[in-house]
This record gives structure tokens, sequence and C-alpha cells, in this order.
């Protein structure tokens, strides 16, 4: 198994450079392509061969075309490969552009021959990334090409393959493989859908508690990520939709009935996403109000402040003054009262009190508790006292 | 009946470490299922038995397949509980999964042999959550899973089997039943809705008569639960739909008159929840516009406060500067006028006057009595004089 | 006819208090019920009987099934009353709790023997309120139930059938009458829409010309009025919409013309809330941005202030130092100076001006006429000189 | 023809009191209507009339009902001479109300004998305002009935009716004349957009280049020009596409094709006016952050000035205190240092710089050079080097 | 080839200046055409023609009608030259009106004898901007008209053409060249999104890293931009559907399956369109929250400047002031202590540190540390340790 390099999201977006008119079905090679991987299984009820392959044609020696073969892609980025299985299994070379060109939406389409089924999933990693799933089922045949090498959430489907013989996966078809592929794939997004809601309720807390410049920048990483999510899974459900109505002879009944399943959760997913947005707007809107009160309380010190200290100064200033009283009587006789220190400090006192509670009494200054920072609201606050038990 | 603890919200959301993957319906024991509980009614419109019971087995020695037989089971995480009742009758393993996942939508779903319908309902207790109801509608059946513990919104159901022989409920099938259990859950939205139609008008009060830093994080929790309640309804109002329109055999047509009434309950739950959302949209506007007037208010009294005393403060300090007066008679003349102190008063007084009046002209200053926080407007100021009666 | 008192929006609301899981069709007294008041009209385009009753019973002595029949109760909040009307006429129970329940949304719902028709009426009244209005067609007679007594807006299809003998509401059936009633309900909307465009005109001025802390508060209140409105109307739409398309036999082919014309109506009416609505947010965003710019005008003055004194104060406050020129040449040598005091109040207006140049070429304080309140923009300003004419 | 003069918005609005619960169909004579004009083309490939009437009843001579003819009243404001037309083609009471009233959406209505279409037109004025217009189409007739009298927008069509014989319009029948004034209603919306084009292109200039008090008000304006433009263009689509869609006897197929292209139209306006109105929003929401950067660019005057002053203030303050040198040597040496004077400078100078450079360092107060008004971005940005051509 | 000169936008939009009445199909010329440019193609799986002509009628000559043959004018601005090609093919005027008007939504419409498709295609130059291609595809030819002369996106077509005989495209019908031009078109896009993807990635940086003023402009561009590709792309969607879902003659069932991924390029290409439009949304909001963050810093710093120097700058003016200690021993005896100069320097130390600390208590100026502009959030710091691999 080849190690999982952390993948730059402009490499991906690099390969957005097609070339307008270019033939459709070119199949260009990724310059970038690192190894892939050719993995193979192949059974039946009671039988079951699992292997690592190199060449292309070793397929054909393998698979019976009686029991179910599912050949995993990991990394299609080697346009040589891709081809190669193209050729070998017919598929059309639109459908094989496809799968080299990662920027598909999730989709169904029929073909002749083969259902080509497009998802994204989630890849392990620091930041949040999907990568491409493409998937070809036909009579007795699951295969699947996978954008990136390295992990996929595949394993479990690959244990309940290779555990039990006369198990469910193992006597279904093809359809049922596929559902179980994709359903793994859309249940990989709880757990990180999971994450999301830990992330929105720590920030809440914070957000609710105090100011912190950098929630901002956090609310606004997650409502990337959300948009992305979302731009994987709308059309997914989409995908699951149209494999669940469409009258595909690819699909059994049978199968169906677990496709209603598959597109159950994927709605769920999708109500998810779309409260965590709200709720991240909301947090947004929070996050201002409280920088705007915050911004109240400082101003309101600031002209406190002012209010004391200001008037006061004038005094001390205007006694400063160096008119001389030996001039004229009328010439700042304060100085030489026998209270006039102490008047003057009283003088400070009384302006300061009055213009102090003459702009309280408008009350601007009056709250001046005003504490932005230290309660929190109790969760909505309901105290339900309801009839039933 | 057991005792209903609190049940903190982490605990459900852990639920949904589901593994990428697994087998469908397989049913996940959750470790921290608490005891569950099993109720039985077993009618028609002469006789009726109601009995707690330990064992399922005991359900297929009291039911006589034509009586109406309702199954209650409080509690539904004991994933061995679930499963025998799901063998019992023959309930599909992808909806006993769902039973248990306990985080699906509202949803209604026809298998052979059974309605399936999921509804969530408000649980009581101080925050607002909501809890799944799970029911299998079919023949002379119906079955309920309620996922948690604790009190349900059914004991005025039951008190109508119990009562009275011959009476609607009594004489009427399964699909009656289902109907009354869904009616109940719905009419339970009501109370808490009414409470949030309280809480929005304090909070408008509050809001519209002066600032406190807490109502916007008040308005954020109300949003935050009228999300929950809407990702709860919304899809009631589907599954509602869906029972009232599909031909489904086991829904009889009369009880279709009274899904209609039940379908127009959740469509009103519905309208009064996104009124409650705009007007905390609203509210947040006016918020951020009171505590931007606020602000404004603020800033008034600094600027007054710095035009009244910094002019004057700059005349004192001119005249407490010590050029000698003795070296030239153009070193502050003023210093040694008869009325120089006076003359140095009315100076301040006129500059300061000079510059209120001057900044006063321009608008800025003149609505000095701008009171943001005194009057409040009535609501709409409607004075409509119409023309009827 | 009884006085009208003013009802309390809580009132109203403590109706909601419904019990979940209650028999559907249980018609609950209201405790508040006031006394209400029967008005019988038996017309045909001869005659005309218009009585009012106390007792139930006298309905059927007056009418003779052939003549239409309206019946109309004015406060249906008498359990008793109503349910003696429904016995009367057959009418389903489900109906009957929602004419009591006054919580429904405007809707049409067909059932054996009649159509039920509810509409949200306004009430005249300083504040905007809505009262449930139900109606019931069938065979011959029309019977509404007003929830609250008190006028309507009927008494011009009173005038109408009382006046003109082989006049078209006396010579139609009773589904015209039906849509005279409806049609009087929706134009009922029209003055008061009228209304809350002249307050907005009247917003409009107040917002652009100037800053008043009052008119956020009233922006609130015409959006949440605008939301009551939007609420009873958009229902409304459908309910006609129904009336309209579906091929009930209670509506005959002439009347759905009218009912055509009914529609059209609502459809105007909605259209001018959703263009109300939009207005109102943007005179919010008007508000907010005024604020702001007044904001910055009080911010420019305060720093001007501080520019022009701040420096100057700091000038005097240093020749007011007490250095003592004796002890050294170095100390405050300006103090004997011929031209001392002139140059100290020099350099003052020098650094003045300096700093007051400094910002404003960076652009600060050029604006400084900057009029936040005084000149209003004419609407759009557009001076098409069109071609035409 | 009539001179227009300018019709107040408040007087088109008065109108709206109707009166609810009065006969449908009753023609309201407008007190305030004007004198009206009636405008006569009696047309085929051959020969043409044109002529202005006083009397309704002149039509009947002068219409050999073989040619197309066109009757236009400019100013339907007058009940009776709508009422007398109405009579003459047999129109249904209920068009004529809608004719009258002036306050209708655009709409298509077939009736027995006619389709009858509303549009909304915008009148030439300095204001934006629309007027009504009301159009019937028969067999061979054309009636259209302009609610404002002055200036319409048929002028060209007049024109391509008068000049040639055999033309498309001579050859065609009622409904090309209908589609042809359709037409012209529709692209006389274009040079109004174009305005509004500019005049956002205008404020995108003002607002990103420095802030203007005024801006805000026009954007405002604009939104609410929009809002109108919206209210009559949306309903005009639909209109125009029910007549596209409806196999009503009185289009020919052939008209349908021109009709296309006017639904076209219609479409590509609506597209400009909901592009436009998003524009609108951005442009308001530049300017609030110019707004708060400018506000931002304010306050670091006001703090660098603070910041640079009041320590030096202090400074100065402290060696203007009197404490005498004489009674301690701990009072107030520096008085009598040598450098006492210097050193005082230097320490204000100091303290200035360290206080200064302190915030510097935290990043408040290093981007000083910060001009929110000088530079304007080129648009987008965009330095596409694409590899064609 | 002709060299491109910019095309401003103003000179497109004057074309808007249409004449409402004026006949259809009237092809008005440009005033401001520039020359013009005809290129043909006609080829067979084994034989091709190119040739660029002056003249409209020697297409007849070269062109044997068994071909394909592809006209293509480059600079549709020529009435005289767009006529004469109608005239040759017989196209109608509804759509000759349409090209030349320049202001068309993309669409389909199917004439008789040929499908006329309109769609906007980027432009190569500095700013962003779209020009027309009306494509009108019949039997075996291909006719494309494109707005503005200069650059266009088929050069890979038309060396697809050239290279090889029997491949695809010379093999395949006229319809087949028409989906590869229209994939040209909009492919074309990818290369101008993925720069704006970068654009947003850098201004996401510079967002969330610290405040440039020019940041919010350029936002706005970008913005506009959208609003650009999104009125130009949307419609595309629309007609390329139309093109895969109706039955037309034109097209064959082998490229309508080309057509389909046409199709979902235009449709990623509107989700990004949408992605970026909520990105730059989400980066307005960013900066708008840093904007007040770094205002609410900067007035920190004002206040605690003034806390700092106001108190002392006071006690400073209070021992300045000249009360005369002989005269009383109340007036200043501080002024005589041994101590006092270092009693007063103390105190103003005491109140400083006392008045900073009362305030700080409060938990305004207590986290003074903030900074702003220092510490970018990691994306979305997701540190998820999944299961998986």
């Amino acid at each position: 198994m080849i190690e999982k390099e952390p993948v730059s999201p402009n490499r991906r977006r690099s390969r957005w450079s097609v070339q307008p008119g270019a033939e459709p079905g070119t199949l260009i090679d990724n310059p970038l392509s690192r190894s892939c991987e050719l993995e193979l299984f192949v059974y039946n009820p009671e039988t079951i061969v699992e292997k690592k392959i190199d060449d292309v044609a070793q397929i054909e020696e393998i698979w019976d075309r009686q029991s179910v073969l599912w050949v995993n892609l990991d990394g299609a980025e080697d346009a040589t490969v891709v081809r190669k299985i193209g050729e070998l299994f017919g598929f059309h070379k639109l459908a094989l552009e496809d799968v080299l060109s990662g920027r598909q939406r999730a989709k169904v389409e029929e073909y002749e021959g083969f259902l080509f089924i497009i998802a994204k999933m989630l890849m392990n990693g620091a930041e949040l990334e999907t990568e491409q799933l493409s998937m070809f089922v036909g009579q007795n045949f699951v295969v699947t090409f996978q954008e990136c090498p390295g992990g996929d959430p595949f394993d479990l489907v690959r244990d309940r393959i290779r555990k039990k013989t006369h198990s469910k996966i193992r006597s279904a078809g093809a359809d049922y493989l596929a559902y179980a592929l994709l359903d793994a794939v859309i249940d990989h997004y709880y757990p990180c859908l999971e994450e999301y809601g830990e992330i929105l309720d720590e920030l809440e807390v914070r957000v609710t508690s105090g100011l912190d410049s950098k929630t901002v920048n956090e609310l606004h990483s997650i409502k990337r990520d959300l948009l992305t999510l979302r731009r994987a899974v709308w059309p997914l459900r989409d995908a699951v939709n149209t494999l669940l109505r469409d009258e595909s002879a690819y699909v059994s009944k049978e199968t169906r009935v677990y496709l209603r399943d598959c597109y159950d959760h994927v709605v769920v997913i999708i109500d998810w996403i779309e409260t965590y947005r709200e709720l991240g707007s909301s947090l947004t809107e929070v996050y201002l109000s409280s920088s705007s009160n915050r911004m109240n309380a400082i101003m309101k010190v600031l002209t406190i402040i002012s209010t004391i200290f200001l008037p006061a100064t004038l005094i001390a200033g205007i006694y400063g003054m160096n008119f001389s009283p030996e001039r004229s009587p009328l010439n700042m006789p304060e100085l030489n009262w026998y209270y006039g220190y102490i008047y003057a400090l009283a003088l400070m006192a009384v302006l300061t009190v009055v213009t102090l509670s003459l702009f309280g009494a408008k009350g601007w200054l009056g709250n001046f508790g005003f504490k932005a920072s230290e309660d929190r609201t109790s969760s909505g606050g309901r105290t339900a006292e309801r009839s039933a038990d």
C-alpha cells in the first residue's frame, strides 16, 4: 500500500487546465500522477480470490465471468492503465475521460453494457478534501477508480466479502456490491459532520462568552468546508435518487430497497450541512453584535474618563494662570482666599459630579456595569413544564 | 415507569459514529442503553387488555390477531429486544436498523406486510430536544419504538383506548391508532411554539426598549432551537403527505380524512416556525441598529465634553505661561490688565460657545436630546379608521 | 350588534393550549367565549327574509330548502352553538373542530355534502389582527362562522342581497354568495396595504432625511405586521386556486370566472406585501448606513477638535514650566525673548495648521463639510428623455 | 393629443380604496379622470382608415368586420366610455372592471369571444412609473385601453400600419397587431434599464473611490425602482408564456413564433433587473465597508494625535508644578538643572516615541499610510493570459 | 486575422437602444461595426476545403451539399453580410435579428429547416466580457456568427477537422460539429474560473491576515464578474438541456451522448460559480468583522492612553495652581512638603494604576494583547483521526 502524501488543493485544481476544443474522450495523462495500485476481488457464494495485480491483462485470467468481479484502481491518474481497463471492459471514451478529469459532480449515467456512477468521497487528512470515486457496474462486475492513491472507506466492505461464505454480499450480485461501496462512501461523511458539530458547539461557547479575533476566521473556514461538503453531497443525492427510480437493468429490485436506505442517509447529511450553515451564519451575527457591544463598553470608559478629568483639568489650568492679583482686585482673587485651594478642589469635584450626573440622567452612562463578556445565557432558557409524564 | 433522566445532547450525537461499510441492517447495541419497557394494548370494541411485559414472547400469547395490538417499547436502545420484536413481526432489517440509529428524518416507507413510519417528537425537559418515534403499522397491529425512555405525549390516547367501549378509537383499526399517535406527536409541538412566541414577544420588548448584551445570545439560542424544530417538522410534513396521498393498503379511506387534518396541523406549525425565524432575524437587526444608535449617543457626549473643555483648557494654559511681562510689553500684557482674569474667563466661554454652535449648525450636535432608550414605538402605529361596521 | 372590545393577542394565543392526543373533533368550549349572534338570510330572486335568531332550531322553520340560506354566526367561540349548527347541517366533526380552534390556515376542503372553506380576515382595530372565517358551502346554503364577535367586511354584501330583486346575487346560487363573501374578505386587505404603503413612504422620508431612533422600531413593527399579513394571504391564494381548479360540484362554472378575478386580487396583494417587505429591508440598510455616516461625522468633529487644541495646549504647557532661566541660559530662553509670547502663539497656530493639513492631505479631514442629514436625493434621479410622445 | 401632466403616485394609489363587498364588475368612475381620447385604425392589406372619434357609436359605422380594427382609448378612467365600448364588443364585466381599476398584474385571460391581456408599460416622465395597458383581442379587432392619458410607445407601430400596403402587419390579423403592441411595450423597458446600468456604473465609481452620504439614498432609490420594474415584468413573462403555450383560437401559429421572440426579450429584461438588484446590494456592502474603513482611519488619526500630545502635555504639566525647590532638594530638582529644559523637551520626545512605537509594534498604528479613498482597484484585476488565439 | 481591439462595455450596451415598436426582424446595421471575416470549412471523411472568402456567394460554389459545411463569420455586426447569409440558407428573420442584437440569452430554438442556438462565450482580454455566439445547425451545415471580431476558442476544433481523415469529427455530421463548438465554448470557462478561485484564495489570505482597504473593492469586482458569468452560464445549461431532451431531427442519438457530457460540464461550472459567490460573501463578512475588531483595538489604545495620562495631567495641573501658601496654611501645603514632589509623582502613578485596574477588572482592558492581525487560523483546523486505513 502506497504511503499517502498530503495532496495540496492546488495540484488538484491545476488539472482544470483543460484545452477547450480538444477531442472529447481524450485521455490526458496527469503529469503529476503517482504510482497506482490494482486490486482484484473475484467471489461467489463459495469461493473468493483476492489479489493485487500489476498488469491489467491478468484480470481476464482470473475472472470466470460467473463470479462477481471487483477491480479497484487506487490512484486513477495514469491514463495508460485507465485506457487499458476501459478497453478490456468496453467502457465508453467519455466515461473514461470523466474518470481521469477528477472534476466531475456525482452522477449516474447509463451506457450500453454498464452503469457509470461518480461520487465524491472524503479523504483522510488534516484538511477537508474530496476525491472522486468512479464506478462502473455491469453484468457481474464492478470497476472502481479512486482519484488519489491512499486510504479509502472500503475496508469493512472488503472484510465482509472475505469473511463469510453465503453471506448477503457474497450471494448478491454486482449491484449489491456497488450499493455497499456507495453506502460506505456516504457513511464516511458522518464522522466528519460530527466533528463540525463539535467545532460549532465550541465556537458557540467562545462567541457567546467573549470575543476572540480568531473566531471569525474559523467560522469562515467552517463555512468554506461546508460549501465543499455541500458541493459533494447534493449531486450525490440526485445520483442515488436516479439509481433508485430509473428502471435500469443493472440494479435489481431487491437492491433498490437498500438504495432507499442509502438515499435517506444522504438526505440526513444534507439536512445537517444546511443546519450547520445556518448556525454558522447566526454565530457570525452574534459575533458582530458582541463586537459592537464591546465597542460600546470601551467608548463608555473613554467618555467617563474624559468626563471626570477634563473639567477638573480646566479648573486646575485656570488657577494656574498668571494674572497678577496685585494689579487689580478682580484678577484671580481666589488665589488669595483663605480656603482658596479647598474651594478649587471642591469646584473640581462638583463640576465632575454635575457633568457625570447630567449625562447619566440621559441614560447613557447609567448602565455602567455593562458586562459584555461575563454572563452566558443558558441555551434557550426554556423552562417548559409540560403536562405529559 | 422509569424515571426520566436528562439526556445530554452529546450522548445522542455520539451514536453517529457509524462504521462506514458495515453490513446494512447491522443492529448495533447502544453501549449506553438504559433499561427499556414494553407496554401492550390489545383491544377490540368490547374488550381490552393492557399489560406491561418483560418478554417479547408474551405478545404472541396475549394477541389473538383479530383484536388491534399496540406494542410500545420505551427506550429502543437495546438491540436484542428490538431484534426479537422484529423477528416476531417479520420486520425488514433496514427498518430495524433505522429504529436503532436514532438519527433518521421523519419518513414513511412501505415494506411488504407493514408500513414503516418515523417521526421526531419533542422531549420534555429544560432544553429543546427531539427523540425518534419509529412506528410499524400492519394488519391489526401498531408497534412503536421510542428512542429514549421517559415520558411521551400518548397518555391521552391511552385514556381514550381504556375508557369507553365502542368508541371511535376502539372500533377503528390499527391505521386509526397510528393516526391518533401521529396527531399527538404533532400537537405536542404547539405548546413549545407558544413558548417561543412568548420569549420572542419578551425579547421584542427588551430589544426595542433598551439594550442588554444577553439579548443577542438569547436570540441565537432561539434561532438554534427553531432550526432543530424545523429539521424535525419539515420532513414530518412530507411523511404525513405521503401517508395521505399514497394508495397504501394499510390506511383506510376514512382515516385519510383524519390525516388531512393532521397535515394541516403540521403546516400551521411550519408556518409559525418560519414566522418566528423571520421575527428573530428582524430583532437581530433592530438590536444592531439600537447598538449603533447608542454608540452615536455616547460619541456625541464625548465630543461635546471635548468641545466644551479643550478650548477653555488651552486658554487657561496660555495664561499659565511664564513669559515675563517685564522683559517686553508684548509679553502677555493681558496678565497685567485690570480686567485680565475676567477677560480670560470670558474668552473661554466665548470660544466654547463658538465651537459648539459651529458644529451644532452642521446638524451634528443639534439633536442632542437624542434618547436611544426611552420611548418605545407602539406596534406599527396603525390608526386605521376603516369604513366597515 | 355586540360592541366590539379590543381583543388582546394573548387571549387568542392561549387557545393553542391543545391537549396532544385528545380525540379529534373534540369541540372544546372556549372559557373566554363571549356572547355570539346568529344572523339569517333566506332569499330567492323574489323574496327575502332577514332575521336575528337565538335558537338554532329556528333555522329549520324559516328555510324552505329551495331558497338560498345564509347563516352567519358572529363569535364562533361557543362550542354548544357550533355543535348544534353542525348537527343540523351534518357537518363533519373535524371541520367543526377547525371552526373552534381559530388557528387554521386558509384552506378549502371537500367533504361529503359540503365544501369547507377557511380564510383569515382582517379585524378592525388599532393593531393588525386577523380573525378566522370558516365557511360551509352546500346545496343552497352558506354557513359562516366568524371567530370574534364584532364588525365584518360583509355589510355591502348584505346590502346587495337586500336591495334588489332579480339582481345577480339574488338569482345566483350559494356558490356565488360564497364568492361574494370571499371577495369582500380579500378586498378588505387593500386599504390596510395602502396604509402600510403610506407609512413606508413616510419612513423613507424620515430615514433618508435624518436619523431618528424610533424609526428602526417602526420598521420592525411593519415587518412583523407584514409577516402576519403574509401568513394570512399566502394560503388564501392556494385556497382560492383550489376552488378555481377543482371540479367541485358546489361551484358552478359561471362562478369560477368570478373566482379567477378573486384569485388575481389575492396575487396582487401578495405582490405588494413582498414589495413592502423588500422596501422595509432596504430602508433598514439605509438606516444603518446613515447611522454609520453620522458616526463618521461625529468622530471627525472630535478628531478635528483634538487636532486643533491638543498641540496648542502642549505648547502652552511647555511655556508654563518653571525651569529657572536664571540658572542656565539654556533653560527656557524663550521666556525672556522680546517677542516670546507672540512666538509662542504663532507656534501654536503653525503646529495646528501643520497637523490639520497633514491629516487633511490624507483625505480624512478634507471632506469636512460632510452633511449627513441635509440633502435628500430625488427619487432615483432618472432624467429620462425618451423618444416617445 | 392631450398634453401629459405629471401624475403623482398618490393619485394612483388612492384608487385602491375599493369598497370590499361591492358588486363585482361595478365600474366606478374615477373622480379624477381627465379627458380621454379615442383613436381608430381600420385596415386591410390594401386600405386603411385612421380617425380620432368622440363617440363610441362611430366605431360601428367605420368598421366592416372584415378589416382589422384597432381601437385605442388613451386615458381609460371614464367609466362611461369604457362601459360603452364594452357593450359594443360584448366584453365581460369583470374584464372591464380590471380595465378601470388600474391595479392589475400583467395577465392573459380567455373569455368567450375574446382574449383579455393586461400589461404594465413604462410611462415617460422624471420618475419611474408604470401604467396599465388593457388589451382585448378578438376576431379581427384589438381594443386597447391605456390607463393614463399621454404618450405611449406605439408610434412606430402606427407608422408601420400607415406606411406600406401589403406589409406584414397589414396582411396579418389582429393577433399580430396585439403581438406588435406587446413587443413595443416590452422593448420600451430597454432604454430604462440601460439608464439604470449607467447610474449603477456611476455609483460604483463613486462608492469605490470615496464616500458620499448621498450615495446610499440613491442606491435605495434604484432598489425601489427595480422593485417596481420587477413587479411589472415578472407577471408579464408569465402572461407572454401563457399566450405562447395555450392553444387559444385567437393566436395563430405563425404569430406564436413572434411571441417566442417577445418572451425572450422579457426574460432578458428580468435577467438584467435581477443582476442590477444584486449589483445594488453588493454596492451597499462596499459602501458600508468603506464607511467602516474610513472610521478606522479617522480613529487612528485621533489616537495618534492623543498618543503624541498627551504624554508630552503631562511632562509639561509636571514641570509647571509649583513645588518649591527651596524647601527641599527633592522638590523638582530638575528645575534648577543646567540642561533642565532640554532634558524636559527630550523626555517629551522620548515618551512620545516610546508610546507610539509600543502601540505601533502591535500592528495598530503601523499601517498608518492607510488610504481609504485614493486608489481604486481595476475591475477584477483579471490578467488572463489565455492560450486561445 | 484582424487584430483584436479592447472593446469597451459601453459600446456594447449602446446597442440596446432598440426602437420600441420597430418591425420584428429589422436588421439594424451597427454603426460601429468593424470589418468582419468569413471563414469556410467544407469537409467529408476524405477531403477538406478551408478558405477565407469575401463574398457570401462563394459559399454556393464551394459547397456540394453532401459534405459538411461550416461557415464562421467573425464580427457579426454588418447587417448586410448577415442578411445575405440568411437569405442563402433561408434563415428566419427573427433569428437573424437575434444574431445582430447581441443581447440575447443562451437558447435553443427550432425553426423549419434548422436549429438556432445562442451561447455566450468568454472573450480574451483584461476585463471579463462575454460575446454572443449564434449558431445555425441544419442538414449538413453549421453557420456560426461571432459577435466581436477577434480570437475564439475554436482553434483546436479547426485543427481536429484539418488533421486526420476519417476521424470522429470528419466522419460525423453537422450536429457533432455543433457539439464540438459548444463544448469548446463551455470548456473555455474553466481557466477563467480557475483564475477566480486563485484570486479568492489570495483574498482569503489577505482578509484573514490583515486589513487592506482595497480588498473590499476587489471582492465587489469578483462578485460583479461572477454575476456576469452566471448570467452567461445559467441559460446555457437550459439550452444544452433542451438540445439533449428534445427530439429534434437535427441532433442524432449518438451526438446526444456527447451533449450529456457537455451538460455535465456546464453544471460543474455553475456549481463553482455559486460556490465562489458564497465564498465572496463570507469573505465580505470576515472583512467587516475584522474591521470591527481592528476598530475595537484602536479604541482600546486610545482609551488606555487617556486613562494613563489624563489623571496624571490633572494632578500636575493641580500643583501648578497659583494659590498662595503664604496667605493660608490650607492653600496647597503640599508645595512646601519635604517630599511634596515625590508625593505628587506617586499620586499620579497610584491614580493611573487604580483607574487602569478599575476598568481592567471589568474585563474591558484586560484583553489588551488583542492582536487582530497576527495569527491566521489554519483552515478549519480539522484534526480528523478517522478509523479508515
